[in-house]
Parts: structure tokens; sequence; C-alpha cells
């Protein structure tokens, strides 16, 4: 069967059984959040990144996208600003957690036995991880045990050699990549319209102590919201990332999934 | 300050911060489901219809759209086929009030004091209720006591006049509304691509007894997996609904959000 | 064996066992809350109705009734008046859902194998629903795959031609029946001595705009807590409701549990 | 104001309302179970006993008796001869901690500030324990700090000087009480139609190790389901112990509710 | 194997795997507290005196003792003083039961089939019940049907000759020994340097009505926090409370597991 | 005052109370896991560790260290070898999470207002963090806003010139430092005998794709369970990793807690 799209959701339920109910079609599920992006980017940078991975992936492999999850966990003042910032609309971990369960639970319930959790919110990681070792439970109890599950975060594909043409002056490190050259080269690669660079705050790395504080202290994060500068983004980046990141993400489920 | 979207996810925090701070500004959030909907439309038919609703909407009075929930409650046999279907994607209670109450609970952290739930899904309905319920007793403990929640569902706004000029033939009600006449004339008006009429089956409406039983009996959904059929749908009726259910809820909100 | 007693909870455990082990036995689990019902009628008239019912059912197909849950899910203000008045004291949903998993997965333990919940209380509907679905997932853990489960509101089988009887002048509709003719009368008709129809107040049908607010608007409920008038109640529609009610249940649980 | 009842389920709201809304009416609860009670008794006397004594105590000191909890916290082996027995049905831990605490947070919301709970089945003990410490924790965020809430067992009523007209060849002690002299005495003093003496088991009074084993070993609870007989058991007996522990409680509530 | 060690703590991985892979060693899992014991004692004697039974028993017996629970359920007013007072630091019971039940299914993960729960405060008795009772349900839904899992109170395998010899004078009850006679012999026993006794206050026994009140009466409790005196205490009765209670959960041990 | 000894559970509460009632004392609560350390380790290396760093740091800054977390969330592969381990023991997060939150809450009754919690084990880290958030959440629904709470791991203090010192042939990354030099040079340094060094495995360097599988494809961690070679330990480097680490932690804690 030849579908003309990799959204799951844009399917009839006939066609998705077909596609699904042998088991053989990863789904993909990207995971995001509403965070603030500094001035510069909208509020679902980290929906629209990871789904468009998804996307491209799906298309690749044969695989099917889920809806995404449009909300995610806490922002963690290290790598997402704090989430005392305006916009930032995060759920409680056994929250995401448990929709994760859920979701994965009916998908395997359709008969998907392949799943790969497309990540892009850095602090969604750990939960997704129980979510998916909760889920893992219960299909046993259930007698399904044969499920693959991957779990991924697209930054990490982005491998030495692409990080050295894309930081010529020296890499930050990916902790403090929030609505940085990363981000939003990419978005301007996709989504150019919602990219207002000219309002970006050119601000200094951001640089904390080897330790957290609660209630987070404010005044550790940039005013921009953003922990790295985005001035140096630009659409090429953005080509190159995608195409690194999607290379590698579609060979990892390959190599995984067959 | 004039927003170019009615999406809050589109904008910057800062510009996302100016609407909200003061409390005025009120957030609809849309909440639909992942569900089957017959041969002839799309699995997230019941996120789509919402978001559009709660678009038109936001624009109208001046509101701001949350990101859609993509996932909702489990399918009603009565009124959504069953939970048993392939494509239907569905959250335990306990998610769905969970995840409505985190939610709420950021907005209202923002200063957001005025939020309309937008349902597109009818098995929403009781977690939303639930979700509010809870939300409101946190931020109550928080000293929040001024957050006014609206919840609707976009088809209670079709008034009776315009019943009659939809079903001239006698209304089958509601309950047996999934994937019948109303859905399917307003993604013909919105979303015609994802509309594949002629796979529509031409079922007889759904009869089932005063009572349910689980498991679900399989036999008692119609095959096509929609309660009533779609024949009837066009994108004149989808025109209707849209003006009526939207007159309806802007008229709504003005007398509830001033 | 003959038993003297359709309650459960008024036999020996040896008596029990022998009714229940074999899995013939059907148990019917009464459904109610502690609510206001108006100025004429007690907090429990959602425990007495469906325990009468249930009691009536079983003595005619054999089964045996449980102990009634006497507490329920919140009172919603288009259906119960709301759960800010006095006197209506509540469950969260969450509680109400594992409370009748928790009873379901008992029964089953004993060799129950057909369960039915005669609800009595509207707002219980959905967390009923969502607490068979997580019994039987725990059921199915365990093996357990031969439960079946009815679930019913007792009004579902009051049919067209009792409804002409009962409202000669026009239906109100189930939704404002909250404290009105249908419960009256049969109150009247059981427990005669709890109904002080003196008190009642003849208030207008209750009237809601298309939506819900919260925190409620106590102003949109009467001012009795009843949602229509209770004046036309009798104990001759009392009877009508009981005899058509009970035929209904009896002949749908004749059909379902063989 | 005179009350007819001391149950305050048989009470309309404005009745309920005008004794409760000071806060100087006390609300008694009733926390039974569903459990097996031998070959002599039926499975509801955890119910029928604490809700007789808490009706009495009512009248006496001008409270009002609030709907009993029905099911209860799981039977213990050395208690309640344990929860593998046909008829015993119980309840989570989560879940009798959960309905006390919403039932007492509603209570509250009535303006109730005076509440005792009167267990009948030793089982409930701690988690009513919890239910309460979490009720007042919820109850002081919401501001309400004056809460005062006696929770007893009204065996623990009976006195020395009782015990020795009661047992008069040794108190073989209260741990192995289960169906035996205790409560078949009661009820053969109230619901003498409910019991059947002559079914009674006459077992030697169970004895157990210093510890626990789970999965129970059914070996170790006497056959009748009873950790000792009931043969001693008379009206006389169960008057003596309606007269001191209703006794008793009163002073107790009188001291405590003043 | 002979391990050096009775702490699966202090044993590498190889080590632990090839002492309970077979199912055949029994581990002890010590549950304790952190909670007030008067002017003389530390507030961790809770952990202390189970670990040390614990030990004892597993170099008999050849078990294994697996890390303490070093805080637990709240404590009680009548059997430790009251949770209101300082220094005890306590868990919600959900918590204590989440915790005994994950580490449960962890020891049955790696083939553990035996084991013994080691308590140390009272008020840990329940939730300890309930946290096996999930666990075995748990197991049993992953096929593990042959756990047995005993569970103590080190202080029940006092015989009765014991408490003559030990309580010379006459024997208070358990109930009242919090931080009295047992305890502080105990730890002078074991940690002498631990024990103050020179700052012990010789409090009359607390005496108690038949129930309780919350919030908590402060005035109950002696003022010291323990509910006896330890004043009669000394190295003689620790070491003969050792010695007893050692040998009675060998006994009981060897008995169960064979 | 002047107290002996850093741990608070081996004070008596008034000590306790003297020490924490006005606020100033922070106490520090080591964070541990029961996990496997490879062929050469004890189970408890991450409860030891970070228990040893609180004992120096609280002797330093007149801090107390409450009683460690035994057991942590589960073990990654990448960081911890995987949760399929044997040796290893592990709770869910909502458990960890939950206990976090109880026992900050209680040290916030008994007066505490500056908490550290001190991680030996990588994978609590965002559990940790949630149960921070929760807690602070419900303090402030108890009034209580003046809490600081740092977190930390103690490596994170591990400074770039110590590294160079450390790791002269260049850094593997703290994320295979599971079992490695690090961990066992601490060790060699403070439990020398519970290191038997002749037993480690010369693994290389663990390697991993840039994603998880689940369930986890156990050959790819090493045979050792350790992620990097522990050869190169010695307990010279421990005692340049408790110097640096215990200064560092310090120098934090004065910044933060004054």
């Amino acid at each position: 069967m030849h579908l003309k799209t990799a959204f799951a959701s844009e399917l009839t339920w006939p066609d998705y059984d077909a596609a699904v109910k042998s088991g053989d079609t990863p789904i993909l599920i990207p995971i995001g959040s509403m965070e603030q992006h500094g001035h510069h980017m909208p509020l679902h940078v980290d929906v629209l990144l990871p789904t468009e991975f998804a996307r491209r992936v799906a298309l690749e492999i044969g695989a099917l996208v889920a809806p995404p999850f449009t909300y995610g966990y806490k922002s963690h003042q290290k790598s997402g600003g704090g989430n005392h910032l305006p916009g930032t609309t995060s759920l409680d971990g056994a929250t995401l957690v448990a929709a994760l369960k859920d979701v994965i639970r009916e998908f395997a319930r359709h008969g998907v036995r392949k799943i790969c959790l497309v990540n892009g919110h850095f602090e969604n990681s750990w939960f997704i991880i129980e979510g998916i070792d909760l889920a893992l439970r219960e299909l046993r109890w259930d007698g399904v045990t044969d499920m693959k599950i991957v779990v991924l975060s697209y930054w990490d594909f982005v491998h030495k050699e692409a990080i050295a043409r894309l930081y010529p002056n020296g890499f930050p490190g990916w902790e403090i990549e929030h609505g940085g050259v990363l981000e939003t080269s990419l978005m301007l690669a996709l989504h150019p319209h919602l990219v207002q660079l000219e309002r970006a705050v050119d601000v200094a790395p951001a640089s904390f102590p080897p330790y957290d504080v609660y209630p987070v202290k404010p005044e550790w994060t940039p005013c921009s919201g953003t922990l790295s500068s985005p001035k140096e983004a630009s659409v090429e980046k953005g080509e190159i990332l995608l195409e690194v990141c999607t290379t590698g993400i579609v060979n990892a489920l390959r190599t995984e999934f067959g």
C-alpha cells in the first residue's frame, strides 16, 4: 500500500489498520513542549522540529507519524531557561509518563510492534524512559513481549563533523543550545515566517554553577530566555542539520527496525 | 497590540506575555482525540474541528488558542463506535484529567484568568469537568480565586432552526452523529482533501439498547465505524455549521468573559 | 438453592459461596450518591432507587444485590444542581473509579462472571465506565477473560409509551428531571414517609445555556435545588415507573446473562 | 430544630443545612466492610454494628449519621480470617484513604467541624488514620484549621468490668473475636433474624504464630471463617455491649465535642 | 559459597547473583523510620534495631539483608508519641506502600522467592501488608506465583517467660513501649554510645482514652516523647531481648523457608 | 550548640530540635541507589559516596545529614549498565518523587529552610527535580515560601584541573564513568575493604549509539557491568576527588546558604 501522507492521523481507519496490523510499520511519536524560545521564536519550536524530523524519517522508512505530544515536562533552568518563564506551559512528570504509557499501549493494541519516540524537548527525556518502562510492563502482563521501542532526541545525531561545520568558532555544548544556533537554524530552514531574527537578543552563552537551586533564581537565566545567542543561525545551517539528523535517524531505525 | 495569529504557540514569549499577563485575554484550549471516523474521514477529525472553531472564535473576541490536546478519552460504543476499533488511540481518564489540570494551572501562572475548553470529542466531557474541578481546587490553594472557565462542545450550539435546515428528513440525535452529517460536512467545508466521501458507507442509523455491555460487543457498531451515514453531508451544511456554532460560541464567550 | 433475600450482604459466606462460585449468578451493584434532592426529598434518593430496582430485578432473575455505593461523583449543575449545594457529598472521579475497580475485581475472585452496575446518579456514568475498563484490564492480566458487565441507569428504560403516560403535558427531558416527577413519584411509591411533597417548590423547568461555567454560577440553579417541579408526581406514576423499568432491566439482563 | 431521624441521608437539604452549617452538629461516619463472618452471620455485620452505634450515639448527643462505608480494607488473617475467603469483598488501601478524604472534605465544605469515624472493621484502622491526615492537610490548604476528628472502634469501649461479665471463662482477646461472642451477641440483640446460631461452628480459639505469611496459608484460619466460637453469644451479652459501648462513645464525644 | 557479610549491599553483583538466582536464599528487608525516641535515644532506633536483628538472623539461616528503609509511616500518638513531634520524619502511606512494592518486585526479578520484612516501627505494619499484597498481585501478573513473604515485628517474639524476666514489676503493654525499656535495653546492648540514659525522663506510663483525636492533642503525649520510662532499661535486658527475638525469628524463618 | 555528629539520625529529638528549629541549619539528604557496580565493588556505592560527601560538608558548614535514600531510580543502560542486571534494585519514578516530596515536607515542618540533595546516582536526577517541585508546591499551599533547596551530584564539582590530573590519558566522559576510575578511587580511599580491585574487569570504554532501545539490548553493556575500566583507580585519585568535590560543595553551600 502506498500512503499519500506520513501522518497516521490523516488516514482513515481502514488505511491505518492495513498499514499497522501486521506489526511491520513503525510508529514515530513526536514529543514536544510549549516552551519559551527567546524573543525571536515561537512557543512550539519543540513540537514543530521533532514532528518534521519524524515526517521525513517516516517517508524514508515507510513509517507513520503519530499526533505529537504538544505539552511536555517542566523547563529546566540550565537547558530551557526555567519553568518560571511566561509562555512555558508544562506537565507534571507523572502526567507525561501516564500519557506516553497510555498511547504506547493503544498502538500495541492496534498491532504496532515498532515505536520510536522522537523527542524535541530535552527535559522530557527521563519521563519518556519511565513511560516506556511502565508501558512495556503492562504490555508484558498482556502477553505482548515483542515490542521494540527506540527513543531519541534529534540533536544527538549531529556528529562531530557537522559540529565543526556548524560552530566554526567552537561548540558551546548542547546544554545551552536552547533557542540558539541549532534550533533557530532549523526553524529558519523549515518555518522562516515564524522566526523574527531581528528581535533575537545576542546574549553571551549562559554560565551556571555545578548545581541547581529551587525555587530557581531568575537572574541566572539570560533576559532573552535563550541560553546562547542565535545570531549565527542561518538557513544553510538548518539544511545541514536537517540532512545530518534525518540521515542519522533513518540509519538508526533501519538498523533497529530492519 | 495586534497579533497576526490566533495561536498562542506561534507567538514569542514577550508577545504572549504582553497578551495574557493582565488576565484579560482568554485562552481557548481545543480538546480532541485520535479516533476512527469511518472509511471516509481521517483519525484527527476531533482535533481539527475544535481547533478551527477555537481559531475563529479567538479572532473574533481577541483570545488566544492553546495547543490542542491531540489524544482524548476512550471512545464509547454509543457515541464513537467503541474503543476496540483500529486507529482509536485513547488515554485513561486519569491521564486526561491530570493533563488538563496541569495545563490550566500553568496558564493561570502566566496570568490567564479566562479559559474556554473547546471540546471536539464527546467522551472527553466528564474528564474535562473533573480536570477543571481539580485545577480550581489547586489554584484556590494558591490563592487564585478569580478564574472563570467555560467548557463547551461545539455541536451544542447548533440551534433548532439550524437542525431543521441541516436535517430536513429528521434529526437522528447527536448521540449517533459520530462520523455522520455534522462532522463530515464540517470537514468538507474546511479540509476537503482529507475527506473521501466516495468511500463513505451508507449505514443505517445505529440503534442501541438502553444499556452498555463490557467488553463491548463489536457487532453493535456498524461496520463502517460511523453511527449514521454521512451521505447527506455537504460543503453547504458545513458552512451553516461553521457559522452557527462560531456565532454561538462567540456570543457565549462575550457573555461570560465580557 | 433458594435464598430468602436478594441482598448478598445478608447471606452467610457458605450460602454466598454456593450461589456465586459457578459464575452463573449475576451480581447487581447499585451505584448511588449523597446529593440534595430539593426541599421535599432526602439526600439518599440516588441510593434508595437503584437499590430497589436491583432488588426487584434480582428476585426475578435469580441474581444477588451487592452493597450499594453510598457516595458518588460530583453533582453537575445541569443534571443535579451543582456540587456547591449543601448536603451534596461527593467523591473525586478517581476515587469512584478505584472503588468500582476494586469491588469488581473482588467479585471476580469469588467466581462471579456476570455483573450489572445499576446506576442511580447520572454523574456517575463515565466514571463507572472507566472503573469497568480498568477492572477488565486487570482481570485480563489475571487470566480472567470471560467477564460480562452490563451498566445501566434505570431511567433509560422508561420507553416512549410510558413517557407519554407520565408526562401528558410534554416531557421536559431527562436532563432536568433531577428531583422532579420521575424521582419523586418513585419515592412516593416506595418510601412515602421520606417525601414531604408539601414542601416541594414548584419551580419552572431549569434552563441552561449550551455550555458550563466553573466555578458554577449558583444563580443558574433553581432555589429549590431541583431542576424541575415535582408537583405532578404521584404514587401511580411511581408504580408505572417501577413496572416499566423493572421489566426493562429484567429483559435486558435475561438477554445478556442468559 | 428537632430532627425525626439520626440519619443525615434521610433529611432534605434545607434541614441538613440548618443542622450543620454552624459547625456545631457532629457527623458520625460508620466505616464497615463486606466480610465473611462465619457460617452463622451475614456479610455486612461490620456495617450494621457501627451504623447502629452511630445512630444511638447520634440521638444522644444531637449528631447526624452519614451514609456508611459499605466496603472496607482487606481482611487480615489474624483478625478477619484473611482476604482469600469467599464473600469478603475489599478495597485497596489507597481507595479507602481517598474515599474517606473526599467525604471529610465535603462535610467540611458544608460547615461541619466535628466528625467521628465509627469503625466496625479492625483492618480499616490505619487507612482511616491516613485518610484523616490527608483530609486535614487539604483542609488546611483551604484555610480550614478548626476541624476536630475523633476516630474509634466501638469494641475499644468495652471496659474491664464488662469483659469480666461477658467472658466469665476468660477473655480470648479482641484479636480473635472475629465472628465470635462480641459480634454475634450484638447481632442477636439487634438483628436476630440475620443470625443462624444453629449453623455456628464451635471452633477452638484460633492460634497464630507471631508473624504473618503471604500469600496467606488458608489452613491457619479455622474452617468456619471465625477466629473463635460464637457459642457463648447471647442477646443479654449483646445488650450489655450495646449499653457499655454506647455509653462510652457518648461520653467520649461529649468530652471532645463539648 | 560462603559470604563474609550478611549485607547484600556489600556484595559485588556476581556474588549477589550467585547467592540469590536459585531462589533459595531469603532476603530480609529491615523497615524502620526516622522518629523521635525521647531525650535519651537517637532518631534512628527503628532502623538500627531491625537491621541488627536481620543481620543476626541472616547469619544464622544463610540469608541476606537488604538495605533498610530509613523512613517509615507517620508516628501514631498512642504508639510513637505522634507525628507532630520534632525529628519525626515520615512518609505518606502510599509512598511506603509503593516503595515496598517496587523493591519486592525487583528482588523477585533477581530470582528471590523468599522475603522477610523485618519491621522496627509499629506504624509501618499495615502499609507493609498493603505493599506486599500489591507486589504479589503484580508478580502474579508476571507469572511469578511461588513467592513466600513473611512479615514480622521483632518485639512480637518476646514470649511470656521473657516478659516475666524483663518486667518483674509488671508489663505495661507493647503499645506504650515506645522509647521505653525494650528499645532502650536493646540500644544499650548494641549501641551504648548512642544512648544517653542520664537524660532519660522518668515519665509515668502514658494513658490514653479508647479513641484518637486529630489533629493530635499534644498534651496527651508525655513531654519526653516516650510513652513509658526507660529507667529500668539495662544491657542485660537488651541481651535477653536480642537472644529471645533472634532465636524466635530464626525458628520462624526456618519453619517457613525450610 | 556543638554536636558530636553530622548525622541527624544520631541525635536525640531535643538536640535535633535545637539545631533546626530556627531554620538556619541546613539538612543534606544523600540520595543513592542499590545498583551493580562491576565485579569489584559492592551494590551500595551510590549510597556510601554521597553520604560521605554529605558528612564532610556538613561538618564544615554546620549542617546535618539526613538518613540516606537507600534505593533510587532505575539504572539506565548508558549510565549504569541497565536495569536488567542482577543486584540493581530500583524504584519507579513516582515512588522516588513521592518519597522525596514527603521527606522535604517533613523537614520543613521541623523548621528547616535550607536543604541540599546530595545525589550519588545519576538516574535519580530528574525525579529529584520533580520531587522538589512538588514539595515546594505543597509547602507554598501551607504558606511556606522561604525554602531554599540545592540539588547537586558530587561529580559535577570535579573541575577541569582535577580531570587533567585524574585522567592523564584523556577523560572518557562522566556518562561512562559507572564503576570506573572515579567511583573506584573514591571507594579505595574511603572503604578499601569493600573493593576487590583484583576482580575488576579491564573493559574497553563502553560505546553506545545516539539513541536508546527498550527492552534494553543486554549485549550493549560490557560483561562487567561497568561502563569503563577501573584499573587506573587509586587511593591517591580518591583523595583528590574527596578534596575537590568536598571543597566545591562547601563553597557552593556557603554561597547559597550564607
